[in-house]
């Protein structure tokens, strides 16, 4: 992969069940199991964006518990998956990180199972992240996804996951780590 | 899909990660999680494994909250999920089930990040499910993964999945999603 790959996990803006914009409450599970699926698909970093303090403190906490902690001597693997996690109280913040640090520019790239509009296969996705020497920035959204704001500001919309049903209610973790394994894992899983 | 595809979340035997075997406690997200992409991908029944009592009077009592009680009445697309989850308490029960209820004979598949062997890939018994009108049921392991003595009794063994780093530590919830999303999604997906 030529291109740079980075995951943002947005808490704010995002919607609730009834369509309003919300700020949603941070999940440890999504923080162990994505930390844990980037790592394994060659993702730079995975962002946690919350516009909320306590919950980035309570964020930072539990990374510290698995990184300079006792989980950390415990379990060097899930040290790891959590020293590639940062938070972050918005994308723009993330977006300016990713700046900083690399050459190119930086392409969003929105998700969500109810995602319309002219949108990006990930084969297609796949290949110009392979051709092109830049960085991508993977967005998701908790609760029921991303608020329109960011899907209309985002560079691509990657098309939902479709499984075998028209039924499409994937966790953001199970959602995250098939997007990672069909954009990256293809080319060396079988 | 010809063949039929069920799986099963082994809480015992499994592995610690001193390689001991255990039996491990199950987790509100794996039911959930596996559940909402069991469903996605057209899963016929989820088993969830335990031989303790009290850990599968949990397992019924959180899918009856989704099922049957307040949960569902809010959120059907969860009630749809854990509707095709059952419990039972030990592997040979859910192989006896699937036999009275298919008319093929039942074919297991051990997964796992640490399969050695002769491996069965993902694409190919993909062709096998999509030829065969036989009942598939994927076995995954929780804890450090399936003990020995599963992965030597299973019909096949499935190779792990590999990202695009040697890195190699997925979440349970996140190895079954992809898994799907090889197995089932491939042929939807793009």
């Amino acid at each position: 992969m030529k291109g740079r790959l980075y995951i943002a996990l947005l808490h704010y803006p995002v919607l609730d069940r009834d369509g309003r914009v919300i700020t949603s409450a941070v999940t440890n599970a999504d923080i162990h199991d994505i930390a844990r699926s980037a790592r394994t698909y060659g993702v730079r970093r995975f962002f946690i964006v919350t516009p909320i303090a306590e919950q980035a403190d309570l964020v930072r906490k539990i990374i510290g518990h698995w990184t300079l902690g006792a989980g950390g001597a415990l379990n060097p693997s899930r040290r790891e998956a959590l020293e590639a996690v940062e938070v972050a109280g918005t994308l723009e913040e993330i977006i300016q990180w990713i700046d900083r640090e690399e050459s190119g520019p930086v392409i969003t790239v929105a998700t969500g199972a109810r995602i319309a509009g002219l949108c990006m296969n990930h084969r297609k996705l796949s290949e110009l992240m392979e051709r092109d020497a830049c960085a991508y920035l993977l967005v998701f959204g908790t609760g029921w996804g991303l608020a329109g704001d960011v899907i209309e500001h985002s560079g691509y919309r990657l098309e939902p996951i479709k499984g075998s049903e028209s039924y499409n209610h994937l966790s953001v973790r199970s959602a995250v780590a098939v997007t990672l394994d069909r954009l990256v894992g293809r080319k060396h899983g079988s």
